[in-house]
């Protein structure tokens, strides 16, 4: 059996951890197992090496950073090799480049597009445990990229797609997916087994287990995941295709607080008016989420929309630079605390009267609903922020999660 | 005119450091000059690296510790091409793989075979500088190696080498070459060209500005180095070939405590016995320096030689375990207390009497003489420690060099 198995950058943080690791992935070989180990940089490494460049040059090129961040995955890769080597095992660290891990030229955001297989299947069948670099790619003039946030998620997923591996498992520092995050319903429970849409309805909301990309890629390339504990021997939640087995209405409630609601008022009821305002928005980079336009009144109309705090300012003086010339509109309104709740599950497709659950939930706490998105797995509302909590255990309680 | 400029891990230890490397690359560069600088990591980043590995496995392989080493350079290069970039000058670094820097497969101590120049030469003619990683090459499996001690600077020579570079200039702490060691000869002269010849003399002697390997390269290349301060602008020291001017008799008096003679008394005087002697030494790697052979008394020799005080040890376990069945000899004698002072001149191939003129300066001083060496362009004489300092300047004076 071909493993793959993948670590974060707290797994490795230490001297401990790594041993701690390597003995675990040694566990797996002793078995017989081929492995293959995707490490990300060391702890704060990455934040580390951020902050020295920062101090030398804060736009430093996209190019430049990706070769110094590149030297954090290098070194966790290479004490792990000589930590399983002092425990007595074979292993080789092997960089982007030695294993040739293609990607386009987007510095910082590359997309991984072919992996040579054949030095990690040597060194496989010399009974070597072969360790790589996560989050980083060569690009075709062999200069180092990385793959954005999630990158050895990424990684890892498509190591196993291209191995043809067995299993794929994701540790990290929580025991599996949740019904919803424990820290806001204490009854959370963990799911045994999630689909690859549901994963990427949770993580886009925030779930923060697995990133989309990952995701997206072992949905694609038919790679089932295991997402557990680096800290403990538990199960861990199975994430793979929809099987025939009786799905669930609801497999989990998600939570988000980073959210800022923007409401552009009074403007005028023509075609083109929602392209200008999203036109502007996207040449300035802000990802928007939530959009609702309300009903004409009196030959206006409102449209709302929700984004990250992170780029809250960027949209507001986007819209006030162009709220006279070009989109004429009335007033601007901001509220900040607001948050989203979710309900997410493969089963609400064949089963209709979910939505009317949820807001059911919601009405007997007494919770105002501001705005509503729904997606074939999922039903978003944004509320105010301070209804989070019992917003959300009123729900995952009403759908029998707990 | 094309430059190739060496930079060690002092001169690049911190911000200001960097940007001090930096303005004067970019003041070449504006001159009109294609510029290749060779960074080594910074300062003590390389001992940092080498303490976690030993915390993770006192016994690492070479090949992870290669792997571990090699983020080190990879780390100065892209935060001076940030720099440079910060300073509005086009720059682009480059490590081993990208350079394609192939060399034998002695990890820790591999040795150049061949540069492809093609990455280099394009950056140049897009009149980038071109930042790259000294010490660290890569093998035919693609693995990373390092040159061993000295590495970068044989590095800053291959290039230039492979680039046909106008000049090669190594930057260091100190001014250039100078005519003995200032510490302990203060009235010491940096000299303004040494032969390579001579270069390689004195820094076996302990010169310690460059390692024996980059100056013999340069001499079989035939590449002209400059050796000059980082931290002004003074000239420096030129270290080329032979020339036609006049050489000079004596260019250097060097000096070296890092020595212990060992005496091996009462040998037999028959065929084979400092055969088996220096054979036993070099089954231990020990390198022994001079050699003594007395002269025959009572049908019994005795041997005198020295070696590095980190062999020392050694050296007399091994030459003791063998003292009763191979060596028969009578006794060991160790006297740690010594150092060696040399001369060195191209000069003296050509000119007799050097080596009467040093110990005539010896004997003015009172120093006596326990062993002498010589080869074409040095003599050196092992002395008691404590006059040292008396004898290298006695030697410095009756040369004329003060």
């Amino acid at each position: 059996m071909l493993v793959v198995k993948k670590f974060g950058g707290t797994s490795v943080a230490n001297k401990e951890r790594i041993f701690n690791v390597a003995k675990r992935c040694i566990e797996d070989y002793k078995k017989g197992n081929q492995v293959v180990v995707v490490l990300s940089a060391m702890g704060k490494q990455t934040d580390v090496l951020l902050d020295m460049a920062r101090d030398i040059n804060p736009k430093a090129s996209r190019r430049e950073m990706d070769m110094l961040l590149t030297t954090g995955e290098q070194t966790s890769v290479a004490l792990m090799a000589m930590a399983m080597d002092s425990l007595g095992v074979p292993a080789i660290s092997l960089n982007a480049f030695q294993v040739a891990m293609h990607t386009t030229a987007d510095y910082s955001n590359a997309k991984l597009k072919r992996i040579d297989t054949e030095r990690i299947y040597n060194e496989l069948e010399n009974r070597r445990i072969v360790i790589i670099t996560g989050f980083q790619g060569i690009d075709k003039y062999d200069n180092y990229t990385t793959l954005g946030r999630g990158g050895s998620d990424t990684t890892a997923v498509a190591l196993a797609a291209a191995l043809h591996a067995d299993a794929c498992e994701i540790y990290t520092d929580v025991d599996g997916v949740y019904t919803a995050d424990p820290r806001v319903v204490p009854k959370a429970r963990k799911l045994e087994v999630v689909t690859y849409d549901e994963m990427l309805e949770l993580a886009s909301l925030g779930a923060g287990v697995l990133h989309n990309r990952s995701v997206e890629m072992a949905k694609k390339y038919d790679v089932q995941l295991v997402v557990r504990s680096s800290l403990n021997n538990n199960e861990g939640t199975i994430v793979k295709e929809d099987t025939k087995m009786e799905k669930m209405l609801v497999s989990g409630v998600a939570t988000d607080k980073n959210v800022v609601q923007i409401s552009v008022e009074g403007l005028e009821n023509k075609p083109g008016v929602a392209f200008k305002l999203f036109q502007h928005l996207a040449n300035h980079n802000v990802n928007v989420d939530m959009i609702l336009q309300s009903v004409e009144h009196s030959g206006k109309q409102d449209i709302s929309f929700t984004v990250t705090e992170e780029d809250a300012d960027v949209a507001i003086e986007t819209i006030d630079r162009h709220a006279e010339s070009s989109l004429k509109c009335d007033q601007v309104n901001v509220t900040r605390d607001v948050a989203k709740v979710s309900v997410v599950g493969a089963g609400m497709m064949t089963h209709p009267g979910v939505a009317a659950k949820m807001f059911e939930a919601l009405y007997d706490c007494g919770v105002n609903i501001r705005q509503i998105s729904t997606s074939e797995i999922r039903v978003t509302v944004l509320i105010d922020e301070k209804y989070t909590e019992a917003a959300a255990q009123a729900v995952h309680e009403k759908f029998s999660l707990d």
